[in-house]
């Protein structure tokens, strides 16, 4: 057994989610006992990443110039790993490329679904990066019960709305699996080389895989960790191996990614950077995270102004308030921005950092009423929502195709 | 869990190779403690697959109008699954496929990796159907120390010796995973819905992997089962999905294909049937079957009549003989056919009934000698061997890349 093989197994025993103490998070489940949702900084800890400090965001600030993104101002982006290495590439002009993907389990993205593409289509535009984006389409198709012709299908569909973010089709790649890996001998060279490396020990103590796990779910990290790798595009990077990877993900994402770490070295591979998000709390409160298979959990991309309005309003049977029962009760008392899900969602929508001080000021004294506060929500989302509907309504198939079609980007390698 | 699932539990149960008083049978070893070699009459029985009978065989001839290939007069091919089915639509002329490979760990294949080969040519010839051959260069990658570029090499000269043997290119699709795999949507998706149905404990089961097995390993199964369904092969088959597959392989494959067969109806398919050889002895004698890597177990196609001659000479060396250890001996006590790796080399190779049935019963009696019967398989073998590498030696890269071009066949469908 290798070092590398060792590695991964001590790390195993550091980041068993089974214990009960623990904040369960995994592709495939995020839970919290707190109301304040998941422990981050202790997350950090077990999932032996760094911080997003204001040493880092400075650095980023000055090389790219640009102001940072209230993503990172805010703790949304709050984990990383070796984004110095990637700072100290821009620096030099060197080349690396970005890295995030979806599983497209359902035709409707919600609101939690953008974060990572809001911060991503960020980072391209400050960077001036190649992007490619995965569509797990097979993954959806092994964990959920959907035919791969439904899985296709949502692939295409879910490709729609991260366009109609507005993303550079010169400077993007956005490939399902179930069509890419298909077309692209060097993308399944590099999954049969980390199946290689990778043994059924290793995944079932970094995935919580068992004996009653389908072969397919058990081989499928190594389709996850295959874009990590240039040599999985050659028709971007002209064959090279050797160009940088950052990923921007939520962070129940990274077991996927620990593992990649721990492979590339030994493929003669660059470990991917990652940047990693915190949760986009549900409807009801900060414990879960929004679940696209549960629509009151969530707001969709496809919720007309009315139906957004009507979840953000609902006080306590929607939308979890960390406001007081009663008007005179919240005077008295105030609100508690900590746990208050319009807050928490302001944080994410609404760029004025002025704006959004004020209101924690006042909420938290009493002064601001629930019902302002979540008047203010729901424009703001009204207005996101209805860009992006008008956005999403103008793209043809044949602009999703080209975005999907393996093709040089506008880099040279 | 469904029914079929809990067929192959039990099938497991029923077939593990660990007891020491049964001959070990599986895709990766093969070793019997008698020198007579592995009881194959036992394994028809612990498989649960049917004899290939007196009836079957006449059924055979009558169907195809031609006399049976003496593969299955003399037991050869032995065992078969579904047989029958497959005789009942060449009858009506409904079509079905034939499918066989061969994993190309290396450069040059030897004697026994002919058998399966000798003999799928024989039955695409007498029913007049399309062939598909598979090269798990994929699977030599996960199981050897061999890098994917010397897998896909190795691939491309297997392909060679394979052709050589006189296949039509215009019935016959010879395909390596590695290339085909990333260029197929349609096959990819049979390994991924394979995948789906199949769990760690069913493989672990079928093909004994344990905890430490590479994830490519433990998927890798589905795909050897991919190529039983037609539609696999849109480009042959027209994108349908019933068309019937008989698979000839030498008994130690079953595994794959039982595992197969019990997935194939819960994806609509039509489960493949099989008719199995037996092994092809090594030089040492039949308690173990042929490998390629150990060059004093086999004669290869890339030997020389010189190395022929001295590896079938040398007794007691490299050949196992059946004959008395002395000329007085022998005459006396008569030879032993049924240990005699010379005569059973016969067997195979030695078309002519009346001139084998005359050598078994003069070395039987002891009128034979050793040397005369070594004589006589030296001359075969040379003769075979050299018409082989005649053949091998006219064939261009441009017409092994015909034959591994995805494109239709000379059949409708």
């Amino acid at each position: 057994m290798t070092e590398a093989t060792n590695d991964i197994e001590k790390k195993v025993e550091n980041m068993t989610t089974k214990n009960l103490e623990e904040d369960v998070v995994n592709p495939w489940e995020v839970a919290s006992s707190s109301d304040k949702g998941v422990d981050y900084d202790k997350l950090i800890k077990r999932f032996g990443s760094s911080k997003v400090d204001e040493e880092l965001i400075k650095r980023i600030e000055t090389v790219t110039g640009k102001p940072a993104h209230h993503f990172l101002k805010r703790g949304v982006f709050f984990s990383q790993r070796d984004m110095h290495q990637i700072l100290n590439l821009a620096e030099q002009k060197k080349p690396f490329f970005l890295y995030t993907g979806r599983g497209p389990s359902s035709e409707a993205m919600h609101l939690g679904h953008l974060i990572p593409f809001i911060f991503t289509k960020w980072l391209q535009e400050a960077f001036d990066v190649p992007l490619v984006i995965q569509l797990t389409d097979d993954e959806k198709f092994l964990w959920k019960d959907l035919t791969l012709e439904e899985a296709s299908r949502l692939s295409f569909e879910n490709a729609k709305d991260i366009i109609a973010l507005g993303f550079d089709v010169e400077k993007t790649f956005i490939f399902s699996d179930l069509e890419y890996i298909a077309q692209s001998p060097a993308f399944y060279k590099n999954m049969l080389r980390t199946q290689k490396l990778v043994t059924y020990n290793q995944v079932k103590g970094i995935f919580g895989f068992d004996d009653s796990t389908c072969i397919g779910k058990i081989s499928f990290p190594s389709i996850q960790a295959a874009p990590s790798f240039s040599s999985s595009f050659p028709q971007i990077f002209n064959n090279k191996t050797n160009i940088p990877c950052l990923i921007p993900c939520a962070i129940d994402q990274d077991p996927y990614f620990r593992m990649t770490r721990d492979v590339a070295p030994r493929l003669g591979y660059i470990k991917p950077a990652l940047m990693h998000s915190t949760f986009f709390p549900a409807l009801q409160g900060a414990q879960t995270k929004m679940s696209a298979s549960d629509a009151n959990s969530s707001i969709f991309l496809t919720d007309t102004d009315k139906q957004i309005k009507t979840k953000v309003t609902t006080v306590n049977k929607y939308a979890f308030s960390g406001g007081g029962t009663t008007t005179e009760e919240h005077k008295e008392k105030g609100g508690n921005c900590d746990v208050d899900v319009s807050y928490q969602y302001l944080t994410f929508f609404l760029e004025d950092d002025n704006r959004l001080e004020e209101i924690r000021k006042t909420y938290t004294s009493g002064e601001l009423l629930t019902g302002y506060l979540k008047k203010e929500l729901i424009e703001i989302l009204q207005k996101i929502i209805g860009e992006h509907r008008q956005r999403r309504s103008q793209l043809t198939d044949d602009i999703v195709k080209q975005f999907m079609t393996p093709r040089k980007l506008k880099f040279d390698y």
